[in-house]
C-alpha cells in the first residue's frame, strides 16, 4: 500500500461565541480535513485545526508523503520534523527553541499539526487495510467506552455560523441552552445542567480567565453546590491569573476541584502553586511538548498533563506521553479544541488504547452542530462515546457535508483563528493581556 | 483471532565458558521458547531467558492469556502486572519495591520476562494475521539493516555444551577462536580480530569485571591500538569496581571509549563518575525499569540506557523507553544475554522501529552455535542483520531443532542460571563480590 495522493479540504464549522482569556470564538471555527488516497483504493482520513499556514504546510508536505507506505509512520514523522528544521534554518541549529516555536515559517505548532494529520490518516489506512480498529493497531482497547467531561464556557447569546444542518442527537433542551448566554454563576449552572442532561456527562469543567476571579470562583462554587461532591469539577483560568491571585483563589477551591488547570502562566509559576495550594494541577499551556518535560519534572510544574493528538504530533506520541506521565507520577487527561467527528473518533481511539488516560476527556463537541461524517453526529451515553466498530477510525466522510462545510470556509473568509479580533467586534479596543488579574 | 493455547518449551543452548563479575557461563544457557496458538491456525513465537520460575509463571499465566485477542497487548500486559501484585501481596501494597523485586514469588524480573514472551508472540501473530512485518506494525522501519557490536569476553578454553549441530555461517577462523581461551590483552585482541573478521562488526565491546582493573584497562588499550580510533569501543566492568577505581581507570580511558558501561554499582555512584570522568556512561544495571528513571534523571546517573525487550516487558515498552531517553537527552543502545534467532529477530525489529536507537546493539549471538529457527543461523553483513522479510518476526521454529534443544534441557539438569556455582567448579571457594576492586 502506497500513498498516491493527499486531499486537503479546509472547512468552517459553526461555533458559538465562547469566551476565553484570549477573546471570543468567531462564528466559524476552522478545521482541515485530510484524506490520504492509497494505491489500493483505500482512503485514510484525519482532522486538524485549520489555519492557512497549516494548509500550506500540508500542501508542501505532499512531495514527501506521496509515494510512501502508510505503515512508515516513523519515517513520515521524521521527514516532517526535518522540513521544520530546514525552514527554521540557522535558528534551529542554535537550539533557540523559543524563537523557532513561533517565528519560523514552519513553527512547532504547524509541525505537530501536520504530523498529526498524516499519522492519524495513516492509522486509518492501516486499520482499513488490515481490517482492524485503530485502537487495536495501537495495543488494544483498555476501555470500550471513553468518558468525556461537560466543557462549560462563558458565552454570549447565539450559536455561531450558519446552522443549516444541525443533526445533533441531543435533546432535552440542549439546543436552546447552546443558544443562551452564560455570563454569571446562574448562567453557568444552567448551561451545566442542560449539557449534562443532554449528554450524561459525569465530570464538569469550566473555562475561565474571562471575568474577575471572584466571579469565576463563585461560578465554580455554584457548580459544586448544584452537582455535589460526586461530580468531579475542573476549573481552567486559562493562565490569566497572577501567582498571588491563583494562590488566593486556589485556597478557596481546595476540596472542591478535581484539578486546577493552568491558573497561571509558565512552569515556574505553576510549580509555585503546587507548593501552596492543595489541588492537583493540570496543564496544556506550560508543558506542551516533549521538550518541556524535563524542566516540568525538575520544577514540579504539574500533576496532570492534558494530551492532545493534534498538538503532540499524533496518537502514538500521546501514548508515549502516557508512558512519560506514568513514569514521572503524572496523570494524563485530554485537551480539546472545537472539532468534528473525525477528531472525536481519533480521540476515542487514543483514549481507548492508553491505559494511563484515566480522566474524563475534554471535548468541545456539544458546542458544534455541524458534522462531516456519514451517519451524523456521535451519540453520547452517560457522557461516554463508544469506540467505533469499523476498521481504522471507524468513520467515513460525508462528501456532501464536506462540500457544504468547505463552502462555509470559502464564504466566511476566515484564514486563521483570532479570538482577540472577534472580541473587538464586541468590545472595541479589547486587548489580550497574558496575566489579567 | 483468539489465543487458543500456549506452548512453553524450555531449551538448553550450548554456551562457552564466558566470564563476568558474577562467575562464568555454564556449558548450557537456558532459554524458553513460547508459542501462542491462535484460533485461526496461526502460531506466534517468542524467546526469553530460561528459569524454572519463569516457566512456572508462564504456565500459570495461561489461564488469562488463553481466550484473549492477541491484539489486546495493553490488557495482557496489565493482567500480568496484576498477577505480580497479587503474588507480592501486602509487600507490594507497601510500595516496598526492593523487597518485591527479588523475594516475591513473581518478582519484577519474572514479570517482565512473561510480559515480553507474551507481547512478542502476539506481535508475531498480529504480523502474520495482517501480512506485515513486526517492525511495520510498530511504526515502520527507520533502518532496514541493524548494526551490532562485537561482544568480547574473557573466557576459558572451550565452546560449551554439546555442539552437535553447529550450523553457524561464520567462517574465517571464528569457530576456532570461539573455542580458544582469552585471558589477557593478547587473547582479547585475537578474539576481537576473529569475531570482526567473521561477522564484520564495526563496534567492539569488552565485558570486564573479571581481572584486576589494570589488566582490563590494558586489554581495552590494546584493542584501541589494534583497531584504531575509527572503531567505537565500549567497556563494561560489570559494576565490579569501586568509585575510586572506576574514576582512576576512567581517566585513563577518556578519548578511548564510546561509552563506559556500569563501571560502578548504583545510580548515586554512576552519577559521581559523570562528574569526574569525561566519557558517556551507559547502563543496564543501575536504571533497569521505568521505576528507576525518575531517580536516574534527578541524579544524572547515565548518558545512555541499554534497552532489552526481555527485561523491559516487551518491544513496545522499549520503544516508549526510546521516547523517554530522547526526552531526557539520553542515548539508547541495547543489552543482550545468550540468545538464539527468535530473540535476535525481535531485537532487529525493535531496533528497526526505534528512531532513537542509534548505537550498534550488543549481542551474544556469535557465541552460540545452536539455532532453533528454520534455515539456521542469521547472516551478518558488515556487522549488520537485515530485518527479516516475512510477516511478524519473520522467523519460524525448526521443530526438530526445538526438540533437540529441549532434550538438551532435560539432560543437562540445569533449572536456572548460576554463574557463581559454575565458577566454583573452576575455582573452588570462589565467591561473587559485588564490588571487587
Amino acid at each position: 500500500m502506497i500513498i498516491d495522493d493527499i486531499r486537503i479540504t479546509p472547512i468552517a464549522v459553526a461555533d458559538p461565541p465562547l469566551r476565553n482569556a484570549a477573546g471570543i470564538h468567531a462564528p466559524y471555527a476552522l478545521r482541515i480535513i485530510v484524506e490520504l488516497l492509497a494505491s489500493n483504493g483505500l482512503v485514510g482520513i484525519s482532522e486538524i485545526p485549520g489555519d492557512v499556514r497549516t494548509e500550506d504546510a500540508l500542501r508542501e508536505s505532499a512531495e514527501f508523503i506521496v509515494g510512501t507506505d502508510p505503515f512508515a509512520l516513523n519515517v513520515l514523522a521524521e521527514r516532517i520534523e526535518k522540513r521544520r528544521r530546514e525552514h527554521a534554518g540557522a535558528r534551529f541549529e542554535d537550539h533557540d527553541g523559543e524563537e523557532s516555536r513561533g517565528d519560523a515559517p514552519w513553527d512547532r505548532r504547524i509541525t505537530v499539526h501536520v504530523q498529526s494529520a498524516v499519522e492519524v490518516a495513516c492509522l486509518d489506512l492501516i486499520g482499513k487495510e488490515t481490517g482492524h480498529r485503530a485502537c487495536d493497531i495501537l495495543g488494544g482497547a483498555v476501555r470500550e467506552r471513553v468518558p468525556f467531561a461537560a466543557y462549560l464556557f462563558y458565552k454570549e447569546r447565539g450559536a455561531g455560523g450558519r446552522l443549516g444542518f444541525d443533526v445533533s442527537p441531543a435533546t432535552r433542551g440542549w439546543p436552546a441552552a447552546r443558544q443562551a448566554a452564560a455570563l454569571d454563576p446562574e448562567g453557568i449552572v444552567a448551561q451545566a445542567h442542560a449539557m449534562c442532561d443532554a449528554f450524561g456527562f459525569e465530570s464538569v469543567k469550566l473555562k475561565g480567565g474571562v471575568f474577575p476571579p471572584e466571579e469565576e470562583v463563585s461560578a465554580v462554587l455554584a457548580l459544586r453546590e448544584a452537582f455535589g461532591p460526586s461530580v468531579p469539577l475542573r476549573f481552567d483560568p486559562n493562565a490569566a491569573w497572577s501567582l498571588k491571585t491563583a494562590i488566593a483563589m486556589g485556597k478557596r477551591l481546595e476540596g472542591v476541584l478535581e484539578y486546577y488547570e493552568d491558573p497561571v502562566r509558565g512552569q515556574e509559576a505553576m510549580a509555585e502553586i503546587g507548593k501552596t495550594v492543595d489541588i492537583p494541577r493540570a496543564t496544556n499551556m506550560c508543558t506542551t511538548s516533549f521538550d518541556d518535560i524535563p524542566s516540568g519534572v525538575r520544577l514540579g510544574s504539574e500533576d496532570i498533563i492534558l494530551a492532545d493528538h493534534h498538538f503532540w504530533g499524533g496518537i502514538r506520541p500521546c501514548i508515549e506521553l502516557g508512558r512519560v506521565c506514568r513514569t514521572f507520577g503524572r496523570g494524563l487527561s485530554m485537551h480539546s479544541n472545537t472539532h468534528l467527528g473525525v477528531s472525536l473518533a481519533a480521540m476515542v481511539h487514543l483514549a481507548a488504547a492508553t491505559p494511563h488516560l484515566t480522566y474524563a476527556l475534554d471535548t468541545h463537541y456539544p458546542w458544534q452542530s455541524d458534522e462531516v461524517i456519514v451517519g451524523g453526529r456521535f451519540d453520547f451515553d452517560s457522557g461516554t462515546v463508544k469506540v467505533p466498530d469499523g476498521p481504522g477510525l471507524g468513520v467515513e466522510l460525508d462528501r456532501e457535508k464536506l462540500s457544504e462545510l468547505h463552502a462555509n470556509y470559502v464564504e466566511c473568509g476566515l484564514t486563521h483563528r483570532d479570538d482577540e479580533a472577534e472580541m473587538r467586534k464586541l468590545e472595541p479596543g479589547w486587548t489580550f493581556v497574558p496575566t489579567r488579574w
